[in-house]
């Protein structure tokens, strides 16, 4: 477990230092070591610049030193571009002047093996040492586009071209990060910072979204992830964007098995399972991404100053009634609630366009082209009468005439000034110059209307992650009678026996030891009664036809416990027998399955799904790392797609999910407060009884860490 | 019923005019009509030009004529800009010139309601009668790229800026195809015809659709599609278009209910269900988009003379790590086939770069800057010993280098003339010079690599399509002995004989009507058996509990007799009885649904799905229009998620799909055969047992058209 986040230092020289030093700094603009500088020279960095060469008394018309030492000024960051061999030695004599920060873009360390494996460690001790934060190595370096600072060789760089902006980006990736920047300047998006980590020796994407998050200038966090390889520096990190009101996005490869191998063999490192990143993602508010269109659509989105919208009603107007339905299909899509716009207000609309659509989406056909006026009153009604949270309006190719998007927008702005908190976003065809107009004015644009619709539907998500995260949700107290966990094998009913302390309630069962005990504890629980075999040494029961439900008597009974016996002695004749569990035989309820795991990188790790086939054959599941509160509890419930099944098919009256999303609080607690000692739980069925009626576990199963016993 | 399709007039009129007259073109080259001359003029269109417009003797410089029977030549098309009321007049006009084809832009028509209904009828009837093809009225005309005929007033048309090449694009929708033509220009792509169809008193799209599918110079059909209101000719045009060769690539909005709300109220017809459209598209190939970037991404894709791939076997090659590993999640999205190298090959990769990722994705690393050729080595044994069908390779930001570029597709080039089957997707920012040279040589290019991928999956789809479409797969014959529908409600045994009948298999059952009848019959059948109520008065028997499963000997089976008699009394006062069913216990096997039902536009169509709470809670099914063969059951099949459960999850063995494809076929068959006598069947469970054994129809419901009896 790496320093807790307090104790690291600032990443702040890196991205404000008075001066640069460029280590390895070469004569040829095109070598790593010569770009850099012809960077910063050509940008209008504002700091000084101290280009480090043993063998050159001048570089690139700058005066040289042999080594940092010999810099008259103080330094804050270097920027290290020597062969592998000579790193060390190089960040050695930074740190003796006092260098705080360092950008080691040289590679032929961890990601070749063999040597760079040791230099790296080297690296890594160094920093841990002197309190210097190391940025690599193997990475493409940083930028500031405030302080036109280019630290960085790789040739999206170029020439600079960046718009000084909200949006600050961390990739794991220098490829990914590059090629990023491109994209950033081909859409014309607002940068403040950017930085990729490489081979992480010290500098990870925790540390940087942890500076993002306290930097003013950033209001959305893009960050390109591989692998965590600390949960509490990413989880503090996470946690202090949202509570800072920072949006974070994230592209996270992986999802998929093809993806995830190809993740793990790039990264060389064993990432947690991908469903735990994903839950925790929902867990603190972050967009995933899935494709880097998305990622910069949804950073674009947040970037500008729109408002945060209060609900999902999404309003839909349009200039062409085909373009409007295909919105309602994508809002449906994201569950953005297309509500119809009231009855009176559909006559009015009517009044300003007879043939119009006025139910949602709001058609004001062609006739917009005779009138743009009717730009302004359909909006008008649609805020005053209809109440969307966010509109989305498709305007064609209008954003290509100026006159047309000017008049358009004033006449948003008019409405807008009455109804403030209502967030806008068009959809048109834009030349650059009305794009910049409608930003400015907190207006999103978008070429293609349902990547409007989808960025709506960020917007929202972000609004509602805001508000849940203002809202405390704390994890439960773990019963003050909680019993530890087991340290060698236990039977169903020891499982079910522990967790009921820990306050996760169970089918009455007792255990009885022969025939005649049987009898007497299914007399006391009451026909009918289900038989099972207790055997810590027998985790499958029903494999070997070791349950027998439906005994309505106590002949049937009698005849059930011969049975079962001999399937044990028959099946199993190794275990340790018990005896049988006798049950009260179920009601009617919903099954579903609990389960506890131990993520290499996230440690105890909350699953919750539907019984039967939807966990195996359809991985509906949800994950989030524990503890978590009762809210976040509900949240993972409404993730999975078999949730219907709880609000009651078929005739079946809706389940009680008060009861299942504390059964899955008080799981957690559990499972955080003993991560060491468990290595999974696994409840299945958790039956969830009608609503007021609770849930009741009908098996369960707890292996303990094998080094606990 | 509309005409068959052969005895309507060519659209070739419409797209290669030898003259052009234009009624009530006017001198303002703003107003609706006098921009189409002002287009017609200015965009060099070949053929001769007729102002028509009894007021003025010369409109734009051109001579005026005040009809078009003044006219002194041939002329072939009109576009008729007049008011509403002097439409068809005008029309009447044209017809007695011996035009053949009118393009009506003024609107006021049925969109309008009243006096506009019958207006449009009337053309309706005059383009029957006298054969003249009508486009419209209320639409945004035509244009043809080639003959620079620009038969529209949308501003989207102005200053011409189009590129001839092989798309060719309907609308239904005037303001969809105007936003489609601004999207065309503005990323370039290749156009040969366009139309819009307005509300379609005669052209409608499935028209369009044929003449692009018999036009050479297209390759590509994209079509914004609202609602079909002719089955046979869509389904006609459709499978003209496969036959052709032709990639059709469709917009249908309408799948959410806001959607398709949105999409009935804008075009005031009842289209068919969603899903039957979805199942249509498949059945013939079309690629159903879900936004216009995919649209337009896929009809590029197919625009490019790029090899169909001979498989889903994926290669990625890539520059960034990262970016290959996302690339792989979407082509896991896609069901596409990241298949790794070989063992050997990967060495071989890694004696290229030792530090590469040989696996696949190929990810070459920032190597590949100082050595291009590494890219045709890694390529050239991707292909040799990868043996992937279609490989997609990400360049990050090279494509704005030309000199990069040029050298990427030399060497592409070279190794593909040893494998010219194979398909190549590029994936790289790009200057627009570097996109045709790539495009020139049948190479695709896109900025944004999901994109890639995504379009590499269309070329996968098309191209399967393509190799079903060449495989016969006819309806299977109706069995001789088929008895008809019923003509009045039929109760299960008897709808389950006449299923057998048409080749549906169903469990061995006996009607009794009393009894000892029942006792005899269950003997015959042999224990264990079911017994239910039988009545066709009762349609949901186990709603009354008119279903006893496992009755083990002749006493459980009279006491259920009774038990059945008595609850059919009680809860059904008014069923006339036919006494019980006696059914065999049903063998162990996955439970499916077959349903037929009636589409108002689609006639019999065929549902499929999976048993229990798939249906109903997740809506999980598959549709087809009736008839079809095995094959297209089996692609029907494939389409449902819950299909995991028929390959056997849990231990169960592999269910019988050969014989559940066999009796939806055969269901189908005898569904179109019946069109109008049935109103809906319902086959709810079909059991399909495990392999080799066949299935069962354990309940049937048939419910006759109300007026065939």
């Amino acid at each position: 477990m790496a320093s807790p986040i307090a104790s690291r230092g600032s990443l702040a020289p890196l991205f404000e230092p008075r001066a640069i030093a460029v280590y390895g700094a070469s004569s040829d603009p095109t070598k790593i070591g010569g770009r850099p500088l012809d960077f910063l020279k050509s940008s209008g960095f504002d700091g000084a610049l101290y280009p480090i060469n043993p063998k050159a008394a001048q570089i690139q018309g700058l005066p040289a030193f042999a080594t940092v030492s010999a810099v008259p000024g103080p330094v804050d960051l270097a920027i290290v571009a020597v062969p592998a061999p000579g790193v060390l030695a190089a960040l050695e004599d930074c740190a003796a002047k006092g260098v705080c920060g360092a950008v080691v873009l040289s590679s032929g360390f961890a990601e070749t093996g063999g040597q760079g494996v040791a230099w790296q460690a080297g690296i890594s001790a160094l920093a841990r040492r002197t309190g210097m934060r190391v940025v690599g190595p193997n990475c493409m370096g940083l930028i500031s586009v405030r302080r036109r600072l280019l630290g960085t060789f790789t040739p999206s760089a170029a020439g600079f071209g960046l718009v000084p902006g909200r949006i600050s980006l961390v990739s794991q990736s220098g490829a990914f990060g590059g090629y990023c920047l491109s994209l950033i300047r081909q859409r014309g998006l607002g940068l403040n910072l950017w930085i990729t980590t490489g081979n992480q020796c010290d500098v990870d994407v925790a540390d940087c979204i942890t500076h993002f998050a306290g930097d003013d200038g950033t209001q959305v966090i893009v960050a390109y992830l591989e692998a965590a390889t600390d949960k509490d520096r990413l989880v503090a990190a996470l946690a202090l964007a949202r509570e800072r009101g920072k949006r974070v996005v994230v592209m996270k490869v992986g999802r998929s098995e093809a993806g995830a191998q190809a993740a793990a063999s790039h990264t060389a490192s064993l990432a947690g399972s991908d469903q735990v990143y994903e839950g925790l993602f929902r867990q603190y508010g972050v967009w995933r991404a899935r494709s880097i269109d998305e990622l910069f659509d949804v950073a674009y989105a947040c970037s500008v100053n729109a408002p945060a919208p209060l609900g999902r009603r999404l309003g839909l107007l349009t200039v062409s009634g085909g373009v409007g339905a295909l919105m309602a299909d994508v809002a449906s899509d994201c569950a953005l609630d297309v509500a119809p716009m009231p009855e009176d207000a559909q006559r009015r609309l009517k009044e300003l366009v007879p043939f119009c659509g006025p139910r949602n989406p709001v058609d004001m056909t062609a006739q917009l082209v005779n009138d743009l006026t009717l730009f302004g009153s359909n909006f008008q009604i649609m805020l005053e009468e209809g109440g969307y949270d966010v509109v989305v309006a498709f305007l064609s190719s209008v954003g290509q005439v100026m006159e047309l998007s000017r008049s358009l927008l004033e006449q948003l702005q008019a409405v807008l000034r009455r109804f403030p908190d209502r967030a806008v976003v068009f959809s048109s065809l834009a030349s650059p110059e009305v794009r910049r107009m409608y930003e400015a004015a907190g207006v999103l644009l978008f070429d293609e209307p349902t990547r409007a619709v989808r960025a709506a539907a960020a917007l929202v998500y972000f609004a509602e992650q805001s508000r849940r995260a203002a809202q405390a949700d704390p994890p439960p107290a773990l019963p003050a009678g909680a019993l530890p966990p087991p340290v060698r094998a236990i039977n169903e009913t020891q499982a079910k026996t522990i967790l009921a302390s820990a306050g996760i309630a169970a089918v009455p069962e007792r255990i009885a030891a022969d025939e005649d005990a049987a009898a007497r504890e299914a007399a006391a629980l009451g026909y009918p009664v289900v038989l099972k075999i207790a055997s810590a040494d027998i985790a499958h029961k029903s494999e070997i036809g070791g349950v027998i439900v439906g005994l309505a008597d106590e002949a049937q009974l009698r005849k059930a416990f011969r049975t079962l016996t001999q399937r044990a002695a028959t099946h199993a004749p190794q275990a340790r027998v018990d005896g049988v569990v006798v049950a009260r035989m179920a009601e009617r309820g919903v099954e579903t399955i609990l389960g506890v795991v131990r993520d290499p990188v996230f440690g105890a790790v909350v699953m919750f799904g539907l019984g039967g086939v939807f966990v195996e054959a359809f991985q509906d599941v949800a994950f989030r790392v524990a503890p978590f509160g009762v809210a976040e509890a509900r949240a993972m419930i409404g993730e999975v797609k078999g949730r219907v099944l709880l609000r009651g098919v078929r005739g079946q009256p809706p389940a009680d999910e008060d009861a299942l999303a504390a059964a899955l609080a008080a799981l957690s607690v559990y499972a955080a407060r003993h991560t060491d000692g468990i290595e999974s739980i696994d409840i299945n069925p958790l039956l969830v009884l009608p609503r007021g009626r609770g849930v009741q576990a009908l098996d369960a199963l707890i292996v303990p860490t094998t080094g606990a016993a």
